[in-house]
């Protein structure tokens, strides 16, 4: 793409109110609008970048056997006073509203109400079983305050997954899937080193809930992690009978600060018994559906990104989900520069590599500026000196170090299979 | 994908209230799931359906040289204030709720204001402009009846495109390419021949605008239509003046019931003043935006094509949105069926035609039926007697008759190119 056809302006004017890292770097560049504290509207590439983050979660959960779907962001009250959630002293983050007759409702912080009391009309028989559902949700939480930015947002994109299971048995093994998908999941999108499964509070219905906390000065939790055994519990649990139990060392254990990216749930069959979701088994007796719940925060696993990777330069992309894999600029006006950077363009379009083009009338010092703000992985530059030399300039958004390459060299850092 | 690995299950339980065919149908056949009136769930099959259109959008979008975006459902009331939009005598649609400290929000109904307002950060000289960006947004209505199904709901998905250009003549060039987009993407969903371009109501700014009304006898809408010359007039603004005014013969109208699929409008520079988006001109000068909005419902158009296409036996797709473009079943347990129809299988994923294979054990008619319910285009059917003959059974969903065509035919009717 010509970045003279991207809607992508840099903001000079990040608005005082904002103290969040992730979101003044990502307004900066033109990545996010901020429409007030904790909600942020996506421009292009921003967008992009939330699709990228999307298209590997959706890929890893279609892997596991779930499929896709939509519920919706209206929810009835009824339903979540079966399960005592609907009341502002149980839950703080409701967004309530009147229909026109005077209905009241709600808007969707969380699913398992909705999924769950839907699976009703689905699911009768053990042959109906299992069955995992995901979405892509716009979340809409009530937050009494809203100061990191797209880390923890009043309005945000969330994956939430649900499994739907016969047994505790069958449970177990898909909570595991789950799991190695997860941690795939963090691995593509360059986070695999520093996020840490970790257990955390179980609420009502099991012992331990598990959360994929990530190393992040930035973030909200603190987890107590033993590099070695790869231990990490959330502080908020930590106790000596819980060390005890875990047979790890309390002298081993580092005290960190992280940002929860992941958290997966066992729900046991209460809120189906609350909601009234049952099967028949093979035997004609009556059972409540074991279920699980699996949330990744998309917007704020982006967030977490920025805050890791960004320099003084500007945003720092993982190739999995920068919008563009490479930006390419011309130095000088010369016409032969021109002709060749045109080629390049074309053959790393027709070769499927994504790439932004300067074609903007600028010094090269303002274009590498942008590159750097815009943090796009490789930059490409054409010049008279790189074409009399029959070679390309070349330079990684996290190196230094220029270096100059010829058509093949650039294939092989690419990738590209021609 | 083979139907046991999806969910995609027949609902027997229509709720009683549903009164639209559209809603009906999709409920049956497991594409939707209805939360409350006017708010629909989208399941996995609904979910493709939606996609698809949404893709075909979006490339019509790009051609025009537009960009995606994603603005917020949550909307800052001392903007909609500045175009006297917020109020509920205004506007009777908003549904509103308070932050913790008390602020007032709206959720958002429409984007006008929040796009315009957030240009003012990247608009500020002649350079700037003309800036066209579009997004898919899930809007919230609080509609006082919602009996139409997914055509008229209190959530529903819309694509709502903006243009910001420097002039009148800029701004009309722009409007017609849009019209043209428009008419690619109708003809690309199988609507071409019966949506028409009409003149509708202007408001505020200009005596037109313009809307693409599909003939529809569950539309809510009635236009005046001269098929000879191709103008079509919204009943709502009929007048002799008009027919006068576009030199048509009054008795050359036919009277249709429609509904409205999209809509055009061209705002002029007013909300721009009202909003402050100004730019400077090359002289200097300060001068307002000319703005322009062009909607389409995405599920409202969904709604429509199940109610014109739809037979006694369920839905029926337009190809280039069906959820899968081929339904493949097997007749009796044989041994060399079921080899013969699993290379059939792997044969057209390989080629990239969408296939939902019926891998349940049932009978034939059942699973027949399965298929005409989920309005598949192309159904696949291999057996004995169509193995000892070397051929496939084959039937479009749309017709009566079978035909058994060999594996040349076949790719030539799928239009395969191996």
């Amino acid at each position: 793409m010509k970045i003279t056809d991207l809607f992508v302006k840099a903001s000079k004017n990040v608005p005082v109110d904002e103290q969040a890292t992730n979101a003044k770097l990502l307004i900066q560049a033109g990545y996010v609008h901020k429409e007030m504290a904790g909600v942020y509207a996506y421009l292009p590439l921003g967008l992009m970048v939330i699709e990228n983050i999307k298209q590997i979660v959706r890929d890893e959960m279609n892997k596991i056997g779930s499929n896709e779907l939509i519920m919706t962001s209206l929810q009835r009250k009824e339903l979540w006073e079966r399960t005592n959630r609907w009341s502002d002293q149980e839950v703080d983050v409701w967004f309530k509203s009147h229909l026109k007759n005077g209905t009241e409702v709600g808007f969707g912080w969380s699913h398992e109400e909705p999924i769950t009391d839907m699976m009703r009309n689905y699911v009768s028989s053990y042959r109906d079983l299992p069955q995992y559902v995901y979405q892509f949700q716009t979340k809409l939480r009530n937050e009494l305050r809203a100061k990191s930015g797209i880390m923890r947002g009043r309005e945000f994109v969330m994956k939430d997954l649900y499994s739907y299971s016969l047994t505790d048995k069958d449970h177990d093994k898909f909570y595991q899937e789950t799991i190695d998908a997860y941690n795939r999941i963090f691995d593509r999108v360059g986070l695999a080193s520093s996020t840490h499964f970790t257990y955390a509070s179980g609420g009502a219905f099991t012992q331990f809930s598990h959360e994929f906390q990530t190393e992040c000065e930035a973030g909200e939790d603190i987890i107590h992690l033993d590099r070695k055994s790869k231990v990490a519990i959330n502080d908020e649990i930590l106790s000596d009978a819980m060390i005890k139990g875990l047979k790890i060392n309390a002298s081993n254990l580092e005290k960190i600060k992280t940002a929860e990216v992941g958290n997966i749930f066992s729900f046991g069959s209460k809120k189906s018994e609350q909601l009234g979701l049952y099967y028949t088994d093979g035997k004609g007796a009556k059972k409540p559906v074991i279920l699980g719940s699996y949330g990744i925060g998309i917007t704020r696993l982006m967030g977490v990104i920025v805050e890791k990777f960004a320099d003084g330069k500007g945003l720092i992309w993982p190739e999995s989900i920068a919008p563009f894999r490479v930006y390419l600029a011309t130095i000088g006006d010369d016409k032969d520069v021109h002709h060749s950077a045109k080629k390049l363009y074309e053959f790393l379009q027709k070769e499927g590599v994504a790439v932004l083009y300067d074609d903007r009338d600028l010094r090269a010092g303002e274009k590498f500026a942008t590159c750097d703000m815009l943090g796009i992985p490789y930059r490409l530059v054409v010049s008279e000196k790189t074409i009399k030399n029959k070679k390309f300039e070349f330079k990684k958004r996290s190196n230094i170090e220029v270096e100059f390459v010829n058509q093949n060299d650039l294939e092989n850092l690419l990738a590209i299979k021609s």
